[in-house]
């Protein structure tokens, strides 16, 4: 066999009967591959004077300086301020930024990953999407790891899924935003809720429903309604709310862009905010500052979101041994303005 | 000297006394190399049995499946509704799109391409940055071309550099929504422009002016201030405005998030808007059709840009032949709503 040509990693992989990349692990003494099979592997190779190929190799572990970054979006104002904070560190070590937007889909999310995969991507920073969460899927996660790609979280976890994460505390943002509007005299606090079963979603509504039952005020189902994040989805759940017997004098929106759509419903009402209903967003968005009414809203740190990941991820090219998997969880903060300031009213 | 070991391209290049990658252009029959040299290329190396290395020559033009997108920002709506419509047509292909944020530095725009090009892009898709047009810099775009690479101009296009490109024609834009103010009865019209040098804004200025002159209303330069398309930065240009002998009657923000801004302005010092200054904006961005009142603007037709920008792209990879240089243009529309919706005055 090594008389005519030189032996490959496939020549030993027709040995074992295994593919070329369980070889090719096994020669690398990857964690993946059963320890007695790699020693089997390792000194066949040696018998048989397997010589790795340095040219393809080195081509196969070029740095690539390249870094996948896989979001549900890039449109809403608190991804590209994550994107943003990610640019501020990675671009001046000379890093290129693969960004792909999923649109909320698995498919993509699989799809990119894999090409970010193959075009070795030196890291995956990723927010899942919502369609991952609803399907529980997680074999494109194991796929990264696999591969020996670092795989961080950014805003949006995959929760259970070991890896590192960088997220906001949404569930104390939630509270403090409701527990304000309690504290201006508000009793039937709505929730423009975001999709079900999303993190950020699920983390705000936790909050809401946290600091109702704190304060002993009911929990009101007809006063929950889903919305997708985006300003028109607030439109007709607002309009449903104001119709209902007994309206709501508060509508907490789960973004601020939800919020400003509620805002304009409530003023198309005739009613005035925040006087007949308090109206209060999420993101601490730019523009929240200048609606009429401004905005209350809870600002959620999204640079500093990306510049923490980008700090795990060079933490983890300088570390000696196998780097330890970190959580980092950041406050978010309320921001009152006109839009929640009303005058107390007594309690009858 | 073909006697011990292959000819290659480095040998060719010492007897013609250039560098290799001339060699290799004039082999490949290239456009940028004179039609003499690559002749007399031609022969010596058919003369000297030059072999072409099939395995490295197919490492290198292998399909990277990689597009580069660079643009100014990615936190706009108008950015990102480009990117949208690239993603709509080149994620089915199979394409990943690698995206680079400029943040108007020429620097970063000439880096991030040449990081571009060694990542092997099929095409680069640009938005010139502000410095790259203020300094007059072409010399990365000419690499682009001299490599072989498409460059097609999405929005801002550099003008009298010869490249395809998909643009809005945002001088008609501007002069329709002026024109609209004027018969609206608004006869001290402000614009709060965008920055200088920039098409976009040189563009919607243009329009502006023209509109003005046509309609024999005086072009007054104190009404006329610059911004940076942000929310923040209209808010001290329209407090000056506001504070004229003569105030404007009317305000024309280069874009819908500096219209807002104005919106804001004038309203905390009074004013009725549309009736006292009417206010109106360019993009048609969601959050414009909810604000209070509704905002009057110019719909940009950002998706359109980028299917349009991804089309061309396909049309070059199926061209038989060299494929020819297109400037598509594509048209703006006034969206009328209720800041620019007032009374008429009669003349007096």
């Amino acid at each position: 066999m090594h008389a005519n040509r030189p032996i490959t990693i496939k020549d030993i992989a027709r040995k074992f009967k295994c593919s070329p990349s369980t070889v090719s692990r096994a020669l690398n003494d990857h964690y993946s591959i059963n320890e007695d099979t790699r020693k089997n592997i390792q000194e066949y190779a040696k018998k048989v004077g397997y010589q790795r190929n340095s040219v393809s190799l080195s081509l196969l572990n070029k740095k690539t300086d390249s870094l996948g970054i896989v979001v549900p979006t890039i449109g809403n104002y608190h991804e590209s301020s994550i994107i943003d904070g990610l640019y501020s560190v990675l671009q001046p070590q000379g890093y290129i930024l693969n960004i792909c937007a999923t649109n909320e889909s698995f498919l993509l999310e699989a799809e990119y990953i894999s090409k970010l995969l193959a075009n070795r991507v030196e890291c995956i920073f990723l927010s899942v999407s919502q369609e991952t969460y609803d399907a529980g899927h997680n074999e494109h996660l194991e796929t990264i790891i696999q591969r020996g790609v670092p795989l961080i979280f950014i805003d949006r976890e995959y929760e259970g899924f070991t890896a590192s994460r960088v997220t906001v505390d949404d569930y104390h943002g939630a509270y403090a935003v409701v527990e304000h509007l309690i504290n201006m005299g508000c009793k039937r606090i709505a929730h423009l809720k975001g999709p079900n079963a999303l993190t950020v979603s699920e983390q705000r509504f936790a909050g809401y429903l946290d600091c109702l039952r704190r304060h002993n005020l009911p929990i009101r189902e007809e006063l929950i309604i889903n919305t997708n994040f985006k300003v028109d989805s607030a439109i007709l759940p607002t309009k449903h709310l104001l119709e209902l017997a007994s309206p709501p004098d508060a509508i907490f929106g789960v973004n601020d862009q939800v919020a400003i759509g509620a805002m304009r419903v409530v003023k198309d009402k005739g009613l005035n905010v925040p006087h007949d209903v308090s109206v209060v967003g999420f993101d601490n968005s730019p523009i929240s500052a200048y609606t009429y009414p401004s905005l209350t809203t809870v600002s959620r740190p999204g640079r500093e979101i990306g510049i923490e990941a980008s700090r795990l991820f060079l933490s983890h090219l300088t570390a000696l041994a196998e780097s330890p998997i970190e959580a980092i969880r950041l406050p978010s903060n309320l921001i009152i303005r006109e839009s929640s300031l009303r005058m107390m009213k007594q309690s009858p």
